[in-house]
């Protein structure tokens, strides 16, 4: 291309502060170093870990900052000993990698890349430990090595899924971060049988796309936890039975669905991030067979606390990182699955707004209104 | 049998009060009544859990009683209802049953009977709530379904596992309670891959048939962990290839065994009930694939706690109950294992009394020595 090798400037959307709206700014992308790949972004979508970062609190700041981390793109261009790639080729940018050559790589169970593995406090290239971005020379730093809310980025090759390229970016893009790990959680490690009774505690876009799973899977039961009654009717759409509000019981939420289910439910997935969703989560699963997966981050003070006879009496309990998905080796396929309409996403885009209005899309977040706001690069 | 249907009066070693010597009587057996099989026991162990139950301390006490559960046998007779036994068929009573009808028994996964799982304070039968032992008419209490310390029992149908008649009783006993806990916690709940490091914390009877487990699997290095610097020799007939007394650290013992290890050990089998011990199993598991299995029973007012994010590094914790073993459909294979020396049992088997020395096999446990005393009927 003739951009290749060359400082591409585009427009992209700048954190300049905590807190502070984006502003949308011209800077210039250097090319693409050893195992990297510059990345034509033309979807990207906000996440909650987007809006976490960019608020900052009680974290050591990291900015100026290019957020963003939920996209698809085309590859412009790429740096020596890329050999997948080529330009031209669709890709999803994923927060974190896979280099296929560590022991997590090489484990069937794990995706916990010892190379890439997911590191919100770094903002530069883990290659040279500098940034791509600069705006009149001065350095912009990067965002868990995807920083998509950018026209072009910089990504370690490691970190990008090549897809199939008749998908659909505007659609698919909402794949590369929050519906896969819901959907994961529920399709890799929860792994509900056909009939079963699933919960989920928390319906927003990660819950959901985790009830997604179950209903993929065939739980003839899927009982929506959350604390916003108004969830009840959207999840409808993914699938939910049941729903529990623990604001309307006096008794522990655990124990309102062990008596529902008459002993516990087959599997639980805490969506939330909130230790004690994830104690009911796991004190609601069936003893014998039941499985709780953790999905929602915890608070760094956290403790976890429960009896052990509650695993002694045969629970299961396990977390998982997006959705235990390798993403370069595993994330094509779940493109897949949407392409063969086994999985819908559509209903997760709930906006749509031009890459100009991203503060919009904050604005929805923060408001707690829909679940995906997609937005449009060159608009 | 000419006893069939008739009181049989036979020795027994009866527990009078918490904590005394048991006494060796003269017992009347009744009959057993639907469902129900009555066993001449021709050897039993013993195992902590009746010398747990004989202390009794902090428990409602049921006595007097007829203890252990530990033990192999020939059917003499049955009731109504029961026809998967015969005469003269040989049996493994076992403390928990299998009633092949609720929906544990149906599910492929748990062994927790809703009819007869474990349960420690009934002292009577389960069908008419009557004892079946007397003392001149006035009732002695069982124990577990079982109360093998009688050379005649009677016993539930479904907590009798028959196995191949070739096998020999002196031996395969013990795999009634205590080898099959530990090896099926291995074997069938931690499941180690060929190769992999497995931690064993407790080098009892239990924690050694849990190291049994992970040599047959083909772990290629097995740590024992114990307070006793004494129990390493013993360990290395199960295959312990290192040994760790967190006595000897002054940081938790996960970290010594994550530092050993390279990032943690693939699998941990916690056979102390300690909860601090289960805390250590579990948090020196690898991330991406590390699971830890609890076997100990906790203390009632034990709380396990730690930090979810040693979960969503993709951690499972899961406990088991009898190593996961159904105990009709399963334990018979365990004592094929024997029969194909896949599985020696000889080794935990390092002391033999004669019946009337019962209380020898008790001083022999609470000093700590040793692992399995047999005890031989009608001597």
């Amino acid at each position: 291309m003739a951009t290749a090798g060359k400082v591409i400037k585009c427009k992209a959307a700048v954190a300049w502060e905590a807190g502070k709206p984006l502003s949308i700014e011209e800077v210039e992308v250097a090319p693409p170093q050893a195992m990297e790949v510059r990345v034509k972004i033309l979807y990207t979508a906000l996440c909650h870990t987007d809006v976490y970062f960019w608020e900052a609190k009680g974290q050591t700041p990291v900015f100026p900052r290019i957020l963003g981390h939920e996209a698809g793109g085309i590859v412009e261009s790429f740096g020596e000993g890329v050999t997948e790639l080529v330009p031209g080729d669709h890709v999803l940018p994923v927060f974190t990698g896979e280099c296929k050559d560590c022991a997590h790589c090489k484990s069937e169970e794990s995706n916990l890349c010892d190379l890439l593995r997911i590191n919100v406090d770094r903002g530069v290239m883990i290659g040279d430990g500098e940034s791509r971005f600069t705006i009149n020379g001065k350095p912009i730093f990067h965002f868990v090595g995807t920083s998509t809310f950018s026209e072009y980025t910089v990504i370690h090759v490691g970190c990008l899924a090549k897809i199939n390229p008749e998908a659909p970016l505007d659609k698919v893009c909402v794949l590369s971060c929050g519906i896969s790990t819901g959907l994961g959680a529920t399709l890799n490690v929860a792994k509900p049988k056909k009939g079963s009774t699933v919960a989920i505690f928390g319906l927003g876009a990660v819950g959901l796309s985790a009830m997604e799973g179950a209903k993929m899977a065939g739980a003839s039961r899927i009982i929506g936890v959350d604390l916003n009654p108004e969830k009840y009717e959207q999840a409808k759409k993914f699938g939910c039975t049941d729903f529990v509000n623990p604001k309307d019981h006096t008794k522990p939420v655990q124990e309102v669905l062990v008596e529902m289910t008459n002993g516990g439910v087959d599997r639980a997935v805490e969506c939330t991030g909130n230790v004690n969703a994830m104690i009911s989560a796991f004190e609601c699963v069936h003893d014998g067979w039941g499985v709780a997966v953790l999905v929602g981050v915890p608070h760094k003070e956290a403790v976890f606390k429960t009896h052990p006879m509650n695993f002694l009496n045969e629970r299961t309990l396990k977390g998982t990182f997006f959705g235990n998905y390798k993403p370069r080796t595993d994330l094509p396929e779940v493109v897949e699955m949407y392409m063969r309409k086994e999985l819908e996403v559509e209903k997760f885009i709930t906006h749509s707004v031009p890459f100009s209005q991203i503060n919009t899309a904050f604005d929805l977040m923060l408001k707690g209104e829909g679940l995906r706001c997609v937005m449009r690069m060159g608009e």
